[in-house]
C-alpha cells in the first residue's frame, strides 16, 4: 500500500479510500492509483494484507486431543469469539507430546498466526514456546506454564475440588477417595493437593486415600474394590476429570460396586446414568472465551504484567450422594 | 517477486535464485535484487510465499458446529491427516445457517485455503460455493449439494437403517417408529425414506409412525406416548442421529415409557444407560480421513469425474432390543 501510494504520489490514506470504495477521492487519482494497483498486482486479499502487516488474520490454539468433548467445546467458543473480530482459528492436537506441541508452535508461527493458545503438553515451557512469546501474545489454557510469563486462563480447581468434598460430607460421607489422571498433568496434581487440603481442613478420619494415573487395565477397578473393603471402606469417590469419572463409571459396573462419584468435568448424560452423577461443571467455552479475550486485549496494545484469570466452578448436584449416604453402610 | 524482476531488470528465475541464496547470480545483481527486496518489504516468509503461488497450505472445514461431538471427532480426526502432510486444517463452524456458511466459504477462499471440506448447511449449492469450487477442489462431506458437481463423502444411510429395522425386527418388534432430525437436514430425510422402505419391504404392519423435526418442547414425549398406546402402539423407536436421541431418552425419563431405542450415530456412555442403548455406528473418523484423502489426491493431480465414497456403518447390539420384546406387550 505504502509502495502504490509512493507510485502514484499520493497518501497512503488516499489508497485505502480508494481500495475501499470511500468518498473524497477526485475521479483522475482514483483511476490513477487503480491502475497502479493492477499493475503490481496488488488484490485486496489476505495475503496482500498479511505481507503488508507481517500477519495473517488467524490464532493458532494447540491443545491435547480435538476430539474429546471438553477440547471441542472450548476450540468451539473460541472459534466463535475469534471469529466475532474476523480472525480464523487454527485448531491442532498436540496429543500430549511435548514434542509434537514444540513442532505445531514452530509451524504456527512459520504460518504467522497474530496470536496462540496453548493448554501446555508438560509444565516447563519449551524452547518453542519461549520463543514464540517473543514475537507474539501467548495465553496458557488450563494449565500454567513455568519460565513463561504469560497470560493464563485456569479453572477454580481448589474451590471446585472442596465443593465436592463438603457436597460429601454434608451428606454424611467420611471415607472419601480421590482418583486423579496422569501424574504428569498439573491439573491433575493440583486437584489432588485440593483434595487433601480439603480433607485436611474438615478433619476426616484416617489416612486419605488418593491415586493418580496412568492406570493400567482393571487397575481401577481393583482400586476401588480395595478402598471400599471393610467398615472404614470409602463411600465415595471424587475424580479429577471426565476420562477419569468414564472409567469409575466402567469399573463400578463391572465390579458392581456401589459409590458415589463425583466427576470434575460435568459430561452429556450424566443426567441419565443410574444413579445420576453430581459434577463440578467448569465450563470450558468460559475458559475459552476468557482466553481469546486476553489474547485480543495484548493484540490491541494492552501492557503490563500477565494477568492469571481464575474461572469459577458450579457444582452441579444430581442427587447421587443422597441416595446412598455413608450411614447406610457404616 | 515478478515486480522486483521487473524493477530489477532481471529474470523472476534470478530472483528466485537470490531469495533462495542458489548459486549463478553474479554479486552485483544480487545486491541490486536484495536492495529492491528490501525497498519493496518482501520478505520468505509464508505470507510471500503464499502470495507468489496464490495458496497457502490450509485446508478449510466448514461444519455445523464444533462443540458437538460427532462433529469434533470429525475434525480431529480430519486434522491428524492433513499435519501427516503438512497442512493446517482451519475449522469453522456454520451453526446451520447457509448465509453463514457463504460468509466463512468466502472468507476462507480469501484466506488462500488450499481446499474446502464442507458438511453442508443446505441441500442447495450456494453461489459461494460454487464460485470456490472453480478455484480449488471441495468436498462434501455428510450430505451432497444439488447444484454443484463435487467429490462427496457420505455415511450408507440405506445401510445404516435397515441394519436397526432388522435387528428390531429378528427380536420380535413388529410396531417400530421414527423420529428424524430437523426435517431440512438431507440426512434425515434420507434416514426417513430408508426407514419406510424397509418397513415395507419387511412387511410390517399397519402405517409406518414416522416423523422429522424440529420439536417443540415436551412434543418428543407426548408424540412417542401417544405413538406407544393401546395393542398396536409401538415398542421401539429408531431415531436419525444422537441429537434426537438424547431427546427420546430424555423424553422416557420424563414420562416413564418403555420403548427399545436404537439410536444412528454410536455415543459415549451408550454402555452404561440402563438399558443400554443400540446404535449405528457410523465413525465420523472415517469419513473425515476419506473426506480429506480425496482432497488430496484432487490436489495431487487426479482427473475424472467426482467420486461418491459410502463409508459403511456398523450396528453395536448393546442387548436392549433383548431386554423388552414386543411380545410381552403385545
Amino acid at each position: 500500500m505504502a509502495d502504490v501510494a509512493r507510485r502514484a504520489d499520493v497518501s497512503i490514506k488516499t489508497v485505502s479510500r480508494v481500495v475501499n470504495d470511500e468518498p473524497g477521492v477526485r475521479p483522475q487519482t482514483a483511476s490513477k492509483v487503480r491502475a497502479i494497483i493492477e499493475e503490481l498486482g496488488f488484490h485486496r486479499h489476505e495475503g496482500a494484507s498479511m505481507l503488508r502487516k507481517g500477519r495473517s488474520t488467524s490464532i493458532g490454539l494447540i491443545v491435547e486431543d480435538l476430539g474429546n468433548p471438553w477440547y471441542s467445546q472450548l476450540a468451539a467458543s473460541m472459534e466463535r469469539e475469534a471469529r466475532s473480530r474476523n480472525h480464523f482459528l487454527i485448531s491442532t492436537s498436540a496429543e500430549g507430546s511435548p514434542e509434537r506441541e514444540a513442532e505445531l508452535v514452530d509451524a504456527l508461527v512459520a504460518r504467522r498466526v497474530e496470536g496462540l493458545v496453548v493448554v501446555p503438553a508438560s509444565s516447563d515451557a519449551s524452547e518453542a514456546i519461549r520463543s514464540a512469546a517473543e514475537e507474539m501474545p501467548v495465553v496458557c489454557v488450563d494449565r500454567p506454564l513455568a519460565g513463561l510469563v504469560a497470560d493464563t486462563v485456569l479453572s477454580d480447581n481448589e474451590g471446585g475440588v472442596r465443593s465436592a468434598v463438603e457436597h460429601l460430607v454434608a451428606h454424611r460421607h467420611r471415607r472419601i477417595g480421590f482418583l486423579g489422571d496422569d501424574e504428569v498433568i498439573w491439573t491433575a496434581q493440583r486437584r489432588q493437593a485440593a483434595f487433601l487440603a480439603s480433607y485436611d481442613l474438615l478433619g476426616l478420619p484416617g489416612e486419605p486415600l488418593t491415586r493418580l494415573g496412568p492406570y493400567a487395565d482393571g487397575e481401577v477397578a481393583a482400586l476401588l474394590d480395595r478402598w471400599g473393603q471393610g467398615r472404614d471402606g470409602i463411600t465415595a469417590v471424587i475424580t479429577s476429570n471426565n476420562r477419569v469419572t468414564m472409567q469409575v463409571i466402567a469399573a463400578q459396573r463391572v465390579c458392581g460396586l456401589d459409590l458415589v462419584v463425583v466427576g470434575y468435568d460435568d459430561f452429556e448424560l450424566a443426567d441419565f446414568l443410574e444413579p445420576p452423577v453430581t459434577c463440578v461443571h467448569q465450563d470450558p467455552a468460559s475458559l475459552g472465551e476468557r482466553a481469546i479475550q486476553q489474547l485480543f486485549a495484548r493484540l490491541d496494545g494492552e501492557l503490563g504484567d500477565p494477568r492469571t484469570h481464575v474461572i469459577p466452578t458450579r457444582l452441579i448436584v444430581r442427587g447421587s450422594a443422597r441416595r446412598r449416604p455413608a450411614s447406610r453402610r457404616a
